[in-house]
């Protein structure tokens, strides 16, 4: 089908936020075999919003909404809509029922223009919204499909596995889709592109789909065939093929992270962690935290953004910092070895570098130098020269050493 | 004026990457005084370009494209423009002699479709690219203005430059824009508006715009006005009547974060900070040194992951963790002082809470206990319930947290 993406809010056209949802919507459109046109961005303002539905129900099957479903006076989407499908506005229960709880927990009273979020089109399939209030929802009216999902995308990419399903069910093709997400470390796109460019270039089915982000880059690929297994076939071999050429940067799938492979290993071996982080200033801590669960084998860290931290709390030596610097191989080797100790784990790591955007110790920003200690063995330190902003300086500088904890523990 | 944005590639329609660029054009647009009414998104498509200039031209003064001006087949924006507005394309010689020597400094030889960046509407205004090859342009046609400019935002950022300035000159208003956020944190986007409802619903000048994202409500401030200070006047005018109702959750303005606010207020104290996280992992002390130069106030921290940590590192009384528990009021401040007294700095901050999905020592996820001890002064605990996710109850208490500092140390 045709699907046409219209964001509703007056935030976009002031620059305020990007339309990341568009390009989160237009990634699953194209894997679920939609083809996408157009995207329209439109403020909170009822006529205006009416010209982009009468215009988009023109050319498109499928109008797909992001946001204006809120409390206020200007998330106007869902009346709007009802208006211009002549159709009516009904509270569903359940979202009531949750908005309510919500007040609950948080001991506050619901008021009459939260209770409005509950409302949603009279006969919608209704998409329950588990990460905030508003619920999502499809209805058919006159041969054009109409999809409201909020506007948050903390919201919205939650709720888009019911939309997938709803997808699926009622555009049933007569074969199989079947998409992977190769993910991979240590490998630019440019020269990831290049070595699979004559696979890419004969690309039709399995379609291969390179993206870069965040000093990673993933494939997605995706098959299609009038049968199960042979869609699942084409993809395996497929992923056959580049992982013959560019496999040792795979390290993993789909929604896999850096952080779920290295704790999922240190789970599968009963190991223990502990970080010492001065560049990273607390990230790696809060990226292996974002994983229920952890604690069975993340035991802490310690920041040492100071130097009396790193000597006192752990005890590099002072002759160390005064003639290496703190920004140094012998003094990643010292933290890494003394976090791992003092946390009694079986695995340390240590960060400690220049994020910029100045320079220190006379050493130039994006000098890093990360720690690993496990225990029994010699401590190993990388030396790294990182691209990028303060924020990307960090960021890759935490990738980069789980990806150097999983290729330890995979000696 | 009124401009309509049109970013032209069909990878934003696959979702490859956002729409960054409308994002940025807006924010210029709302600081130069135009409005935006429509964002859209076409791919390199002639038949639906065209469409896409037709509908635009009816509801827009200036219609500002992004994207398709490079050497490929599928760049087809001039094109269509041109053949939209029957008006020829002519060579840029200057333009033309900027792409000759970026092949020359690369030793490579000068192609065909290479040359045809240096194309433009004939009668053009032409913006020069200094960061890549195709140059921009305006031209008006019947009374709408065409701005071209290219995709990549490495080019189209530098060259807007030479756009605002095409603007000032072009539209010399009869009057000064100005505009201010302010930024709000403790109160909900549906309280604040509450609270505002009379002068949202009576807003001209200033227009008030809030905006509600990760547990914080913006409100912008937009003023015109033929004089510079009443521009001024006006939103100083309208900041007073706000902050007379819901001053106490007024915490900055414009690009001022929490954690931003409180580096400034301890550098201003000459006072120094360290935090002990059980919750939050490590995310405070991220937050904190996304700035630089924060290490003169910001010395480190403990991430006390495990009860062992919090028993051995900071001290907590065996007794505190057995009868209280690690997530309680007590431990809270136990972790708030002696992390205090560890780093030898004037504030301590602690975080012991459940982050879920599920609940822990019988809490319920989104119990949240802050401690914060100041030199001097009795430890202070707050105790909350967070809504949310994983991720942002950590990232919630996390504000929370920033937010306890700057009162307490505004006391």
């Amino acid at each position: 089908m045709n699907v046409e993406i219209i964001a509703v809010g007056t935030e976009l056209l002031l620059g305020q936020i990007a339309n990341t949802n568009a390009q989160y919507i237009s990634r699953q459109l194209a894997t679920l075999g939609h083809n996408c046109y157009y995207h329209t961005v439109v403020g909170d303002n009822k006529l205006r919003l009416r010209d982009a539905i009468s215009t988009a129900s023109k050319r498109a099957d499928i109008l797909l909404f992001t946001g204006g479903l809120g409390p206020t006076e200007d998330d106007i989407t869902k009346e709007t809509i009802a208006e211009f499908c002549q159709t009516s506005l009904i509270y569903h229960e359940e979202s009531l029922r949750s908005i309510e709880s919500f007040f609950q927990v948080t001991n506050r009273v619901i008021t009459e223009n939260n209770k409005k979020q509950a409302l949603v089109l009279d006969g919608a399939t209704v998409f329950m919204n588990h990460h905030g209030m508003a619920p999502g929802m499809a209805k058919e009216v006159n041969g054009t499909l109409f999809i409201l999902l909020p506007g948050p995308p903390k919201e919205m990419i939650p709720m888009f596995d019911q939309v997938r399903d709803y997808f699926m069910q009622t555009y049933a093709t007569d074969g199989y889709i079947r998409s992977k997400v190769l993910r991979f470390f240590g490998i630019g796109e440019a020269a990831l592109e290049t070595a699979l460019l004559d696979l890419i270039k004969e690309q039709t089915n399995p379609t291969i789909a390179p993206l870069a982000g965040d000093g990673e880059v993933t494939i997605r690929l995706t098959a299609k065939h009038k049968l199960e297994d042979e869609a699942n076939h084409l993809l395996e071999e497929m992923e056959q093929q580049i992982r013959e050429r560019v496999g040792t940067y795979v390290y993993g799938y789909n929604d896999e992270t850096l952080a779920s492979k290295v704790i999922e290993l240190l789970q599968q071996r009963g190991y223990t962690l502990a970080s010492a982080e001065s560049l990273t200033g607390g990230l790696f801590g809060d990226s292996v935290t974002a994983y229920s669960g952890v604690s069975s084998i993340y035991k802490g860290g310690i920041v040492c953004y100071s130097n009396e931290s790193k000597e006192q709390l752990l005890h590099v030596p002072k002759e160390v910092l005064e003639h290496d610097g703190a920004v140094s191989e012998r003094c990643a080797a010292y933290l890494a070895k003394n976090v791992r100790e003092q946390f009694n784990t079986t695995v340390g790591i240590s960060f400690t570098g220049i994020a910029g955007p100045t320079s220190v110790e006379g050493k130039p920003v994006g000098t890093v130098f990360i720690g690993i200690s496990v225990q029994g063995k010699e401590e190993v330190v990388h030396s790294l020269k990182i691209a990028g902003t303060r924020e990307q300086i960090k960021l890759r500088a935490v990738k980069h050493g789980l990806y150097h904890i999983l290729r330890k523990l995979e000696e």
